[in-house]
């Protein structure tokens, strides 16, 4: 949004555009950095309270609450204690499939941002009581822009994509992959059924993440879970 | 973007904040009021030319390349000329299999956004002969929530879902369904598989649109798809 506003301004021929611009460039400036500064905040209180803590991006549809819900049963099975964020525009349809699996689990709405911040965590952190859990995943607003720019605190941050979106997902979407510390490939179970080319996509990560590795894993058949649990925890 | 940085400045302890959020507010006017207007523009130019057309929006995988390429070929083959645009944040992935699937493409990069706007639109139609087509689809970036708030002047406005995404998707993103003329639930074919509940997407739907139907549609089986080109053409 940041970027197309400037190049709105830039293009408009209202004489006063420069001026708009130079305020909105210091203005972009002044939120990220602001982002960043409220996002080790959260990254102390939630360290300082002993959770350990993810934040789940990806596309609309990939699979991130079932996803969440599955990997929250392993490391509750694991002794862990568990709560899940459901971020979302709008609505409590993630908070109450949370609930209804046993996931103890908080709303938050962006109203109409595509994106959490680090301000909103904050806002939420204030009200769980962090003593009572180990570990936290925060689900993001579903797509693989927006979230990038704004890092949350956590101790990782993953990105969930599905077989049913295509082969050409990493490459359309560079920035969200580079700034993750893992990547899932979801519903392999459909793999085969969508004749999607999985190693190309594996292929795109390893390329522009210099060598990790895209873990393909399905919530339903449980493929992949372990391996991914032992990958947050790492 | 502009709620939350909105919101931030609300809340930031910066003393400056509130110039600034000033300014920000007569900017957001400005970016708004200035997409209307070359929306208008666009609209003007296309109509002039004699080119209908159609801005797909929808999740990113949802099938929106595949389901234009399909409805594109049942265009041509009642004579009509048939161009799409390839919106994406960067890459031309889309661009690539509209050629080769013989549909005349136009690629259009954001750069860094998560929608395309009026603004890029009208450039990208300076690169295009329009009195050598009739129809013309404009994909849009894949994701429910940027591109709600800005038309691109074109004659229809559709979006595009898919089974695979779960049936709480109109109750999460009511914006874009609300601004659009044609809604569409793809993949149908997986429906089963998926086990969602395809009456309660539609009746979601229903409500909100005030007695609009969703229309299911199998981009792989060709469910629905005359009657989706019935409903663009209409």
């Amino acid at each position: 949004m940041l970027e197309g506003l400037r190049a709105k301004l830039l293009t408009t021929e209202v004489k006063s555009a420069l001026v708009h611009k130079i305020t909105h460039i210091s203005m972009e400036t002044d939120v990220l950095a602001e982002n960043r500064h409220l996002a080790e905040h959260n990254h102390q209180k939630l360290h300082g309270s002993g959770v350990r803590s993810v934040d789940v991006m990806g596309t609309t549809g990939a699979g991130k609450t079932a996803l969440i819900i599955k990997l929250s049963k392993l490391l509750m099975a694991r002794g862990l204690r568990v709560a899940a964020i459901a971020g979302d525009v709008t609505g409590q349809d993630d908070y109450d499939r949370f609930e209804a699996a046993g996931v103890r689990a908080f709303n938050l709405n962006t109203g109409k941002e595509c994106h959490l911040d680090a301000h909103l965590l904050d806002h939420a952190l204030d009200h769980i009581d962090l003593k009572g859990f180990d570990f936290l995943f925060v689900e993001n607003v579903g797509n693989l822009v927006c979230p990038a720019d704004f890092p949350l605190g956590t101790d990782k941050r993953m990105v969930v994509i599905s077989v049913t979106e295509g082969d050409d997902m990493v490459r359309k979407h560079p920035m969200i992959f580079q700034g993750a510390d893992v990547a899932v490939i979801n519903k392999m179970d459909l793999a085969e059924y969508m004749g999607i080319d999985v190693l190309r996509v594996k292929a795109d990560y390893r390329k522009l993440s210099g060598g990790r590795e895209l873990l393909p894993v399905s919530e339903r058949t449980g493929e992949g879970l372990e391996a991914l649990v032992e990958a947050l925890l790492g």
